[in-house]
């Protein structure tokens, strides 16, 4: 933990500077002033993120953390648990959402083993870091040791480490885990203050009934548990997930390479609400892909106070918001960099009349 | 006229043998049913526009055309009149923003001068259709006869024919006229009933004092012509503009294609508010890219029932918004023929749980 926290520490602020020179050279595109709306703000925060005026993505790389629930022997989800593993091992095989919109987007996927239930075989594209065989039942006491939680939180740093070695310079966090929207519903009760019951969806699709029996788990597991909110590290060990714990280091270790983060969904942003409670200035590294259709997520989307970039009712996960997201951003900056000025071009500038 | 009108008969209705396929399709492949929410539903109105259950796209093309508007004269923009022409040349040399995000996009940029005042040097990429030196000032009169309104329809419609010819099979629609929004604010009125002054933006980024001269123009525009809003071609002849009639020719004709048509910003939606007057069925054809920050595009595409795929406060127009979008649509349609099935792929399917 003496090391989490001196890593946290190396997390600089933006590059202010950078972040100017971005501007004015938006301004200087031959576009009218603040046209290209969102895109101009991704392409300057993208900038202070790298301390560089302008850049280019080379590699690009959707992190897939997957890890069993110890919860769903409550009944909390439509899938068996084995769906965790088989859905691992379509990832390897290129068939999932995520493969199809990682390609759309030339991004590479890494897929993690956090802590699969199954035993999984091994395969060449497969990082295996599997904390435990899934966590335990966060109704009946903490899904996990203290211990396991800072486990996770350095795996993902250092899967970080290994892929900035590869020239990973843009990110986007992934997840599957059968059970996992019930972890995060849990995070972001305790997180917000807000009642189990206003952040708690369907998930993969549940019906009404089992949706109040999720809720009544999840108000069981807070109960059981007492999560410190003041405590991101409490309340990861207490009610989330190996892939939630990955997510997190895999999130500190981006912002200390600077390197722009973008987050996916509702388990992706639990995972944001836990990290920027231990590293408050890591928020400024983090760009919202899009709001799911999942209950919680636009709760703590706000509560993070990041506005999400797609609204398309998508509640798949594995990051295929942040595929698709990750395109945009790359637009966004080539605009900075491919766009001609207006003494380039010989494009008359605005008549600015006086008011 | 009235080979217009035959071309309209050629419009056929959405193909739903082929759309309960695509359905079929989607709930059978490796995610929790509708997941991929707003994708899933543009893979099924693909297939129902193409005619097939899953298709791809070989060759995406963005059309931007461009003209010029007697109305300039009241002083109803910032910038002067020749940045239509110098704005063409920039597309013409790939640094504008739609030749940027098209590159992204994998779309090729098709630039039609359908009416800028300039007389353009000729160029291998520029496709010359000429009505006329921009429109005269629809202050004083229609901004062009009927006959012009005709031609300017029927360039678009030979425009698509000579690039469906090349392979076209996804098209973009994009503008380029210093003075259209303020035709598009005109067209929206006449053909929503709304009063002006809330179908009336700042376009590039005009002041409050501007803003509300550009008001009155429209208001007495309306009042000079009286365009009937009962026909199509009236409204277009006196308060359109030729970019705008060509963009009515080209959604006609790729509608006759079965070419799905990613209508752009607030100018493209004008044309879509004339030709879906003209061609009621055509409006199933039609995918709104994004909602612009000009006030009155939320108006039109609401008028129109359709659903904007983003809102990320782009007001450039060009087929900017187009290009992104077909990005996503692409994406789309690659889960129907990439992504595994429980089947193929072996993963559990849900348990249906008895409520």
């Amino acid at each position: 933990m003496a090391s989490l926290e001196k890593v946290i520490q190396e997390i600089g602020p933006m590059d202010e500077i950078a972040m100017a020179a971005a501007r004015y050279r938006q301004d200087s595109l031959t576009k009218p002033r603040g046209s290209l709306g969102r895109l101009e703000e991704l392409s300057i925060k993208v900038a202070g993120i790298k301390g560089k005026a302008s850049s280019r993505f080379h590699d690009k790389v959707i992190v897939v953390m997957a890890a069993d629930h110890g919860v769903v022997a409550e009944g909390v989800s439509l899938y068996p648990q084995e769906v965790t593993a088989q859905m691992v091992r379509n990832f390897l095989r290129g068939g999932a959402g995520i493969n199809v919109l990682a390609r759309q987007a030339f991004a590479r996927v890494v897929v993690v083993d956090m802590g699969v239930a199954t035993i999984l075989e091994s395969h060449p594209d497969l990082v295996s870091r599997k904390v435990a065989r899934g966590t335990r039942n966060m109704m009946r006491g903490p899904a996990m040791s203290r211990e396991e939680a800072i486990d996770a939180i350095e795996a993902g740093l250092e899967i970080v480490q290994q892929e900035v070695e590869k020239g990973l310079d843009i990110i986007g966090t992934g997840d599957m885990g059968i059970g996992n929207t019930t972890s995060s519903s849990a995070i972001t009760a305790a997180m917000t203050g807000k009642p189990v019951a206003g952040v708690t969806g369907r998930g993969t699709g549940i019906g009404d009934k089992q949706l109040t029996h999720k809720v009544r788990v999840i108000e069981e597991a807070l109960k059981v548990n007492q999560p410190d909110p003041r405590d991101g590290l409490d309340v990861l060990a207490k009610v989330g997930g190996f892939e939630i714990g990955g997510l997190v280091g895999v999130m500190i270790g981006a912002a200390v390479h600077r390197i722009p983060i973008v987050i996916d969904g509702f388990i992706s942003t639990a995972a944001a609400l836990i990290v920027t409670k231990m590293a408050p200035q890591l928020r400024d590294f983090l760009i919202a892909a899009h709001v799911s259709a999942e209950k919680g997520h636009r709760v703590a989307l706000k509560h993070l106070g990041l506005k999400p970039l797609l609204d398309l009712r998508m509640r798949l996960g594995e990051g295929t918001g942040a595929a698709l997201a990750i395109f945009i951003i790359d637009a966004a900056v080539k605009t900075l960099t491919e766009m001609a000025t207006f003494s380039e071009a010989g494009v008359s500038e605005a008549e600015r009349k006086a008011e």
